[in-house]
């Protein structure tokens, strides 16, 4: 893609209306625009990235077994009448057609699923059975000023599984726990296990805490790695010792980038989701379910991951793969057009900012801002059928050949 | 993919509460389960023709210069009323918050991107540029009975170009006019390019309207290709002679699966959308619009693509490449399970039918109601490494290599 022609540029200031690290850097890098409060547009920057973030969570789930749907924004009310969460739920938006009809408008799935769950699984044969989707939900939240870490409408997978005993769905909880790691690990997230409070869901829950100042939770937990609950349940306090003799455990904020729930019967009992076991006997489907926000873990990203320039993308998250930055003079000029050829040749996904009336150092800067972990710059200096590489995160830079950089980033 | 793990059985009967074929069809072969009147949710096998569709669409426009992005379905109440529509648009959805905010829930997005739009287009040298997305929309419909051809909630491709000029604007609407007709092409359609009115958006409009007795609009066309009309603007009568000789015009029922708007200053002149042109002249930016339904166009397929015994799929959208079918005995049931494993290896996507408890007569029924185009049975009639290959819509069947049968899907 040539920068001259991508629909998002950046721009020199950062929003004055937005007070998070994420939502200024996202704007300023030309990846997202606000729409209103909590409501965000994706601009071809932004929604390579959510796509990214997206196929990963996506091939994660369905090693795990998992069945991609699609459900809908509009739900029944009825439906969140019988689980009792038409007027529990806070953040429900409720919709109000000219028509006389009355809708939820999504914030979670368990008064879709568990309904239409229950004309597919009649008997044990049917289990167990996972199910997940990458879609937009709708929350009417009282605050909307952490950026695309907490929105009105946000885009999210929800994963449920469905299971004959309650040991069953342990054991897949437990798989779903390392099938997150995996997530988090692959998208350059260090995320703490930590044990939290069920909400309207379950008696508890894991979160996948990431640390940062710009978190909205607090977790208590050992560096060590063996323990970690959010403070909400907490009832150990700071500066106790670990178990495990790792030192004392520490209290910090987070971003709360994933959310998993053993359901047990909870909406089983209340839609009556049944099955027959393997004796004829009508026993309740125990479920488990696991949230993972899409655009959430986006925004965490950047909070975790940039300096004072920019943005500093983990590779497999970067709306590209390199920024190819042209300098100096005419005469190189074509060399820059052929390296952008033979890297796109060879598959690699270039953002090639072939602006005429930039500087080198406005080009510097904006790839700073942007983040792509890999700069290559075409320049005289350095000479033909070669680039001078950089990473974004780092102040060495090494002249190299282009058939090298290409062998670099297969 | 194993049928006996697939979310989303065939069921016997058709669904007593749809009256649309695609609904039926749809519903009874395991491809959608309806949440409220015109709200559909998704399950494994029609989220699969969502995607296929989806990324024929994606790959033409994105041909055609398109940059993808992803818009917002809350939508900013006052960007409605400048551009007029807050209360002249029926089908719009109104949300109100809790917390005394109003929004638009988005049917269409010029309301969002043009003001975005206005951002980023200051000088001639930012234009032309092409915009789309494959986003949920949003329609308070009066009637909601035609299943997923008209839904108050469904999925959409929209596009939206940008131009210097009233003739670049003219030259771009032909190309996207070719552009379409791949598309309808290889979605298996025959759409006839019709011209229409232009609602809300444009003086006139072109429609690719799709002939059957299910559409809910009409046109008056020459069945050798020169002329078609929708007959809610049309000034000829059916019968009058086509000029180019190719008989009489013919009054048909058609569903309109696609629908392109030169929209010129419309928006650009609510919004002051205005670029300088090369001379430091202030211009308005003239734009065209271009829409097609992803989920309108799956229930399209079913209304003109199905026979007394289920659906028939074009290739290029089915669920499955293959539907593999064991019968007869247990003696060969490995040889389905060698089947499947070599397909799959050979990068052929196959629903096995790997029921133990259903007939010959069932797993048959279920393939010509599922519709896969390609059905292929494993017996100890057909002998191990071999195939009966059958196609959906012929009676005729072959015996043949199961080597033969991969090379034949290649």
């Amino acid at each position: 893609m040539k920068y001259s022609q991508l629909f998002g540029k950046t721009v020199k200031d950062a929003p004055k209306d937005e007070t998070s690290t994420n939502a200024k850097l996202l704007t300023q890098a030309g990846f997202i625009r606000k729409e209103v409060a909590g409501v965000y547009n994706f601009l071809p920057l932004g929604l390579r990235v959510v796509n990214k973030i997206s196929n990963i969570v996506r091939e994660e789930m369905n090693k795990a077994g998992g069945q991609e749907i699609l459900l809908s924004a509009l739900q029944n009310k009825e439906s969140w009448q019988k689980s009792g969460r038409w007027n529990s739920f806070d953040a429900l938006f409720k919709l109000a057609s000219q028509f006389e009809k009355e809708y939820a408008l999504g914030p979670t799935h368990e008064e879709v699923l568990v309904p239409l769950a229950q004309e597919f699984i009649l008997s044990y044969k049917d289990l167990p059975v996972y199910l997940y989707q990458i879609q937009t939900k709708f929350r009417d939240e009282a605050r909307a000023k952490a950026g695309i870490l907490r929105g009105r409408e946000f885009l999210m997978k929800d994963f449920y599984s469905f299971h004959e005993t309650e040991k069953d769905m342990n054991d897949y909880y437990e798989k779903m726990k390392a099938a997150y790691k995996n997530i988090f690990k692959r998208l350059g997230l260090d995320a703490i296990e930590t044990k939290a409070g069920g909400g309207t869901f379950s008696d508890f829950s894991h979160e996948y805490q990431v640390i940062t100042e710009a978190g909205e939770d607090e977790i208590i937990y050992c560096p060590g790695g063996d323990f970690s609950e959010n403070t909400e349940i907490a009832k150990v306090a700071e500066g106790k010792e670990c178990d495990l003799g790792h030192g004392p455990l520490k209290k910090v904020k987070t971003i709360e980038a994933g959310n998993i729930f053993p359901l047990s019967d909870k909406f089983s009992k209340a839609f009556g989701l049944k099955f027959k076991d393997k004796d004829g006997k009508e026993k309740y489907v125990m479920m488990g379910c696991y949230g993972l926000g899409i655009t959430r873990a986006m925004g965490t990203i950047v909070e975790v991951s940039h300096d004072d320039k920019g943005i500093i993308w983990p590779a497999a998250v970067s709306p590209f793969d390199v920024h190819l930055v042209h300098i100096e003079d005419a005469e190189s000029e074509p060399w820059a057009k052929e390296a952008y050829e033979k890297l796109t040749d060879a598959g690699v996904d270039v953002l090639w900012d072939d602006r005429e009336n930039a500087t080198a150092g406005q080009k510097f800067a904006d790839a700073d801002l942007i983040g792509i972990p890999v700069r290559l710059v075409v320049s005289k200096k350095v000479g033909q059928g070669k680039v001078e590489w950089k990473k974004r995160a780092s102040q060495d830079s090494e002249m190299i050949t282009l058939d090298a950089a290409i062998q670099k980033l297969r």
